[in-house]
């Protein structure tokens, strides 16, 4: 195992940095789906890199082609597979690379756990432009959850050191008062236009502004910062996962540490909680208009695995890119020698902004699963044209 | 869930008949296996349509483009991806095939099963166009098993109507006397010459000849024949499988069952052995060379679902292509008046002879994911450059 | 993985021939099923061993203990788990057995599997004893399916040798004229009373009394006989199954193979397919009452995987009985040397009969899983005391 | 799905808090380990509650009977299954908990995910009752480990507020400097002696003693705290694990995520590292013996999926216990308006402590899970009677 997730709906990732395409493979979505492959582009190109000074020069177009799975603008029930080329790669010797392992990177244990027979450039099957595929099957799933009435939006929630006021509070999941069902007017509308504007997925303008300032100089610095991302998802029913190791905490968090550079993963108040009395912590549930509501949401819209109708909310620790343009320490693989390392290639001084359209494929790829599997996905109505159906399927 | 399977290696598969390509995906293939292209070239050949007289029309290269899984010639730990692209279909309109389900065909379980939103042309992910891309995964496992000393050949054993001497038992399974540790001299070499000669994968020439003689019939009379594989595995080592519902048996019958036109599966002497007495059927052990070997083995290599060291035997039974020239009885979809319907398009009177790779493709995919999950399959050593290992893995 | 298997739909095996107890977990049943104690005690009666003179003498009571999934009379959402006491073992010294490995049974694999560590007495986890736990979990999935109209129900289609008589034709699958959407009169009848007189589920008494002869005749020569069982489903709605890997067959077939001394599997008319032409096999569709219904049932019930609303029909070859009490060979694994073997211990000189409640649980897991899987199994309605659901929920 | 997790490793749950028994089981551990039952009673009895004042006064033995898969004290390669008794059940009438979803617990996404058929009593399948057999499995597979050199232990990091004192920082996973490849000198005594003396694993003395008068302030204040668990495993070897979405992160955190009250999962420097610049938070490569070794661990011994060859290290963020004494606010389900609520019951006032044990559970499942899929646990040497092997399996 490795590259293959998911229970009802099973998403497979292929290729490498370099090799000719890469890919993903998503099995088990229901048929019907319409599938609007424009509202697909841009969504790629929210993670797509080579398109600011605050990402990698590497310009990859990211067109994704759609090979099977989709028949007349819609899923037609057999696998969802999409291929994407790599045309952007760079021919030359990575002897190097396979000498000298590079601080943070999966060099060395992929040197240890395949025997040295990895594919090591462009960091092979572990670089992050497997999330390329990973958004080409989240786009997707983001489209079904949108027809369900789901509907999610992550964005950078701090980016750099604590201090540095690349923080975006407008949304605090576990805020006091009435959990919202929907986001505050205009919030999503602000993130959507900071993150055109700026590359930075913030609500708060000022907050996207410093964000880029704080990139552009810890790449001044031949360095690099990471940052938090969070994500919520609206419109989740209740009543949705499962306890013990199929909840929705299990499946968010089993996919999100796919993600390269993700080290952390919390849910509503999440470490937070660690900190708190059960009588501050506990949601309390309040009549809404046909049932009960949690009237706060510390616990980020699960319990016991399982959604309580507020909206799920969850966040990623993402550490700072690996590669930096500093010296570095290592040990030769050919010597065994101590040897300095100065990591070439093209590379993003901060990974964050382009991550977060990341996270929220993975977050509709988690729910979407939960949701087929629980039987709570509504399949689209039958195809109308011969339309006849058997007597025992009636 | 539905086209992926496997264990330690999993297998998934994508595509449809008419779609823009057909592909795999094999995750979970160790590291540093050397991967031929021309022999899996080679392989492909042996099942790619358009080449007799016997087969269907449609002529299709089926040339594998490998997109991840291998650097330099060898597998690297990545999963092994490959695209087929679909280059000879034919645009029309596929209203008919919608409204009229083809007896025999998917059309009409497709249909209840994804709300009449499947895809139609020439069968969809039904076809057995997907046996393509089933074969790519399975030629590069033939090829890791190879390296292990595991020699897979199938055959046609038995072709049309009992009576028709399109027999071919030059390889009994279950014979009385010791069980070969190989095939007799000569056997596969003359299997192979009659498979490139005739287009017909059987040791007996005669037999050959009557089989390709019994589907120009049939194929005159614009009707099918079936008729059934043989398919034997030298060399797996004792002790390989599971007991209860991952047995060698279950594994393969599993994977068995996805090649389309399927319909029966048995192992050693099979549905025979229903008629046997226990000391008939037991396969007494015999003293060999530094322990214990079945001396007959009607159990076709496995007993608890894990392998004795004599030689794996299972056989498939293959229906008659449903696809016939004839008129036939159906029911209008948009009607539901009776219908007459002539199947139109591109068929093979009979599919086994282009069954048979895809035999040994189930079988090595089956046994390889054993060998691997059980611990048994030894890796490629270490390539030598750069192999300074850390201390741990040591 | 060896011993747990499904989709949706999981079960989990456990327990040896003489270990403490055996059992089953059963995970994802949905919630508010109703689980009929006695009923399921009457199903377990079925398979219980000691009962006849057709049977082993090693009497268990095969008493269920639900320890857990069920509350008040109904699935409640928790694993189902149910724990059998192996309470009639008989504590003697088993060295031989590690010795010198049973010619048929498994003790030679399971030495090679498990470096010898594998529990021999009484075949441990490779024992016949263990179809117990999955009848307990099947015999839930029966009454779950009866709850959505679907029954089932195997026989012995045959005993013995071909020409013995002991052969049952009342139910044949695959028989020409219109597919009945139920037994025919009486016949399930019949075969109950005959299975109560004379152990033997066939339908005609006259073929039961035969079976019973012909076991005992085998017992007399201190011999085993096999036999090929036949199971049918009937209501199973169109379009539930998938294409390609997790098709009905594959599914009934992975199972099957997982019950001792199974070494074939088919479907519809099987084998016998092979020796058919399109123009026979193919099953016409005719109009029914609201669309096409296959007019015979050469596919037993399935295309492409999924099932077509007619009866789903297979069937599986049981090898005879292993365990002999005639002397046989073997290899004594201290000394390496050839070696007689009288085998000793309670044995059935015919699995063939207890085993047919075992293909009834077999058909009715797989069925179920893929009902469950496919969003087609309609849930209970909600428990009617406490109802209230969320917004969110509703 | 929902209670069963695992690759070439899987892990049943079954039972409810109040059901007849709970259990486990283990499907695919190599034979031939010894098992210590009285270490592993020992390893119970930690987690074990009703036995100090800081604990729930429901006292169960917990007592482990294993019923399947281990034989003369050895695994046997049958899955290990467990079960234990629910001894200490109080029968009374649960109507109240049905119409009163207790805030912070399952109650009410468990009336929407099982239409109300769940079992209410004592939490049913969501209580950390089922942390026992969780822990029944891994003080298997933690013996299983020890055997492979591998040491794993967890200790409570922070109890309450930050501010309490209750911070135990002896073993600070990220500390600069060398990589320990063994815990410090007399560290585990300490935490070993401070869990047996106060019933905190910490390895500060003081900080225990803070600890436990937090958690019985908050009890006396019928309130609940929280805090975070660190584990950590020295001595797995580099190149263990897989990238994407089986590294060892992802298998961990989904299976700690499985554990009640668990929030957030962290990896080595975890979220401190979003805060990190890359040239802090890379850990340099240094010249070990043999190999490169990573000078400092903020990876957290994990790159790429995959073991570093330093020691794993990660927590586990707790909530503070949702039952407490204080009066709540929910909503009465059969009437629809806000209701008072105060729970009655026995409850621990922070289930940290007891959490310990389990978190080890966890890590030993995971880490042993990989070992076996990747090939890398090494196999007990054969039992010596009787161990002549066959030709093929030599």
């Amino acid at each position: 195992m490795s590259s293959i997730i998911g229970g009802a709906l099973k998403l497979s990732l292929f290729g490498q940095s370099h090799s000719p395409a890469i890919g993903c493979v998503l099995d088990g979505l229901p048929a019907g789906i319409p599938v609007d492959e424009e509202a697909l582009a841009a969504f790629m190109a929210r993670r797509a890199p080579g398109q600011r000074d605050t990402s990698t020069p590497r310009a990859e177009a990211d067109a994704v082609r759609i090979v099977g799975g989709v028949a007349e603008g819609r899923t037609c029930g057999a696998p969802f597979a999409a291929v994407i080329e790599n045309t952007n790669t760079r021919s030359r010797d990575y002897t190097e690379l396979r000498r000298r392992p590079r601080p943070g990177h999966a060099d060395f244990t992929a040197h240890e756990r395949y025997g040295n027979w990895h594919d090591v450039a462009g960091g092979g099957h572990f670089s992050g432009r497997l999330t390329a595929p990973l958004c080409a099957a989240g786009g997707v799933a983001l489209q079904a959850l949108a027809g369900q009435g789901v509907r999610i939006a992550a964005r950078i929630l701090r980016l750099g050191a604590d201090g540095s006021k690349a923080v975006d509070d407008a949304l605090s999941p576990a805020a006091p008062g009435p959990v919202p069902q929907q986001a505050p007017d205009g919030a999503l509308e602000a993130l959507a236009a900071n993150e055109a504007e700026l590359g930075m997925a913030m609500v708060s303008h000022t907050a996207a502004e410093r964000a880029r300032e704080l990139i552009l100089e810890a790449a001044d610095e031949l360095d690099s910062i990471g940052g938090v991302i969070e994500c919520v998802a609206w419109g989740m029913p209740a009543g949705v996962g499962d306890p013990i190791f199929d909840g929705i905490e299990n499946r968010i968090a089993r996919m999100a540490f796919g993600v390269p550079a993700v080290k952390g993963v919390e849910f509503g108040a999440g470490f937070a909680a660690a900190a708190m009395r059960g009588s501050e912590h506990n949601d309390p549930f309040a009549a809404g208009g046909t049932g009960p509501v949690p009237h706060t949401n510390h616990a980020g819209g699960i319990l016991g695995g399982i959604t309580t109708g507020a909206p799920v909310v969850w966040r990623a620790a993402v550490k700072p890119t690996a590669s930096i343009g500093l010296s570095q320490h290592t040990v030769d693989l050919a010597t065994g020698a101590e040897a300095p390392l100065t990591v070439r290639g093209r590379h993003d001084p901060c990974i964050v902004p382009r991550a977060v359209p990341v996270m929220e494929a993975v977050c509709a790829l988690a729910l979407l699963d939960a949701l087929i599997e629980d039987g709570r996905f509504e399949r689209p109505a039958p195809r109308p044209d011969c339309a006849l159906t058997g007597l025992e399927g009636a």
